[in-house]
């Protein structure tokens, strides 16, 4: 292949995103300065953070211009290097963006660029292994902090990190509810990922069905959505009790604000805390949890649902996904193969 | 004075509290158990958390029940004494309720009832000795702990819990920021209490002026209203700030629910923690608190208001003042002098 395909951000999004805020262009493979890696991108990963990335707005990372390839997690394969710490043909975990290839360097904002043992299967680097992986991790470990007895409630509990928080909850010792939307995502919660119950925000009522199935209340409460999904679970928090705001996917594509739960008192009644966190700030103890991880993932300790969609024109489509719960597990594409 | 009148609580609120609800009785003082007091009270407390206690819902105390004497804290004498630690003519604190005369012992639910210092001012030992006074000592020492040079923001900083949080921060190095409604209560802030700057919500727009007031963010946010305050105030979080949760007073009488803040996804961009606390659970470390407030009271390191009302007829209108900002500094009202 001689040439660059990438998708380029066009416009700023109002409301939904979609194909008609990006833009294709195709053009040559860039060339490299001394320090630099060029990335052949075999899979992109698909995050609701990719959300926030693009909106005109400070956060905790600079928005994405206009003109700019669209940020992305991925894993690819070096194919050409002027860094003496890489090499043609090794895998690596990196932003290499909706493209084809990608010029990175070690010490960039975001991911940065890390080498993967050879082998690594590029769904597990950027799922479990990742960085949806790892924000269960620090968020239910360094946050959460659930103790043996606990009951933990997770909502987006079917997703990349929400189903991984849960599993690790459990592998803790607490007792785990998991909220994701529709009958199937809720039996695979059940009978794969082996959490003590599902309640299923799309044919149930969410704060009634907390109340039963949280009969001592939520000690630890892993949030993924905000909105409603967050007022029904401070509703039920047992005292002393920590919500881990993990995300809020049920504003992103929000026109105008989303109102917050109005029973935010309930943190003083029950002397609770409210957290939030950014994955990025852990990377320097990567070392600590991948190998926890990777543990849990062969041993079938966490069981993980990858979602691998195809065809590099699919891209914009596939990032809908995430918002629409179509995706099941940890939504991905796959550009390319290993050489 | 033979007879006890009393305020009972007749009638859930719906909205705003107002005599309505209350029904006025006079009774026998009443008879003694072994170990038990006479409390005659001479000085009631008005808290807005008075307003969660009548509500018919869990809390941190059990709702007052219809026909009850409406609980109040406040400051009386023992007029008889069935218990050996008590004595005629001590000065105690306690939840005397609307009342005269109160039959109380120690080691009861909310404040208890503990001795005061001979000689000492009822409106100082409910104000900035009392539950306001100590919970802008643990809220902001224990929770907010700002550090040297930290902009620290509060609201209700007129009020007897806000205007106490500023100045404790302000003691230990901080720049302060108070919300406060009405040109009169900011200049207080600013030439009385020695905030560093003062915001009125009722002729200026909050957000703009927080984020020109705190041009450096705010690392330590004291919130005592709830609502649109709370937002703005999260609109300028700094990272790795503090939301200390005191109270959320713009909704105590609200008939629908307030909706909460439409940002609490800056406590996520920004890696802030939202703590909620109740001053109750400090009254074990009262010996810490008290010769520090009391030091900083006396040497004019803080400056203190409070807002005496007369007469036990207006008992139930002095309650509203606080939701309607009439009052100026702790709200007390007078109901008998010492013997």
């Amino acid at each position: 292949m001689t040439t660059n395909r990438q998708w380029l951000l066009a416009e700023r999004p109002e409301g939904m995103v979609g194909k008609h805020i990006f833009e294709f262009r195709e053009g040559p493979v860039p060339e490299l300065q001394d320090g630099e890696v060029l990335v052949r991108n075999l899979c992109l990963s698909f995050d609701p953070t990719q959300r926030l990335w693009i909106e005109d707005a400070e956060s905790y990372l600079p928005p994405v211009k206009i003109g700019e390839v669209m940020r992305a997690s991925s894993v690819g394969q070096v194919t050409a290097s002027r860094h003496p710490e890489f090499a043609d043909g090794d895998l690596v975990q990196t932003d290499g963006g909706w493209q084809d290839y990608a010029v990175q360097a070690p010490g960039g904002i975001g991911m940065g660029l890390n080498k993967l043992p050879k082998g690594t299967p590029p769904e597990m680097a950027l799922s479990i292994l990742g960085t949806t992986g790892l924000a269960a991790y620090w968020g239910m470990l360094d946050l959460g902090k659930p103790k043996k007895g606990d009951t933990v409630l997770v909502s987006g509990a079917a997703g990349a990190t929400g189903s991984v928080a849960g599993q690790i909850a459990r592998i803790k010792g607490a007792r785990v509810v998991g909220i994701a939307g529709g009958p199937e995502k809720c039996a695979w919660l059940k009978d794969v990922a082996r959490f003590d119950d599902a309640i299923d925000y799309k044919n149930e009522d969410v704060d009634a069905r907390i109340g039963e199935t949280c009969p001592t209340r939520v000690n630890v409460f892993f949030d993924n959505v905000g909105g409603d999904i967050l007022e029904a679970g401070l509703n039920h928090l047992a005292l002393h009790s920590s919500v881990v705001l993990c995300g809020a996917i049920s504003s992103y594509n929000a026109v105008d604000p989303v109102p917050g739960p109005s029973n935010l008192m309930n943190l003083v009644v029950q002397r609770g805390h409210m957290k939030g966190f950014i994955v990025l700030d852990y990377m320097d103890r990567v070392d600590i949890a991948i190998p926890d991880l990777l543990g849990w993932a062969t041993s079938g300790e966490i069981a993980y649902a990858v979602d691998v969609q195809q065809g590099f024109e699919n891209i914009p489509d596939t990032l809908n996904r995430l918002f629409t719960g179509k995706n099941f597990g940890k939504q991905l594409l796959k550009v390319g193969d290993p050489e």
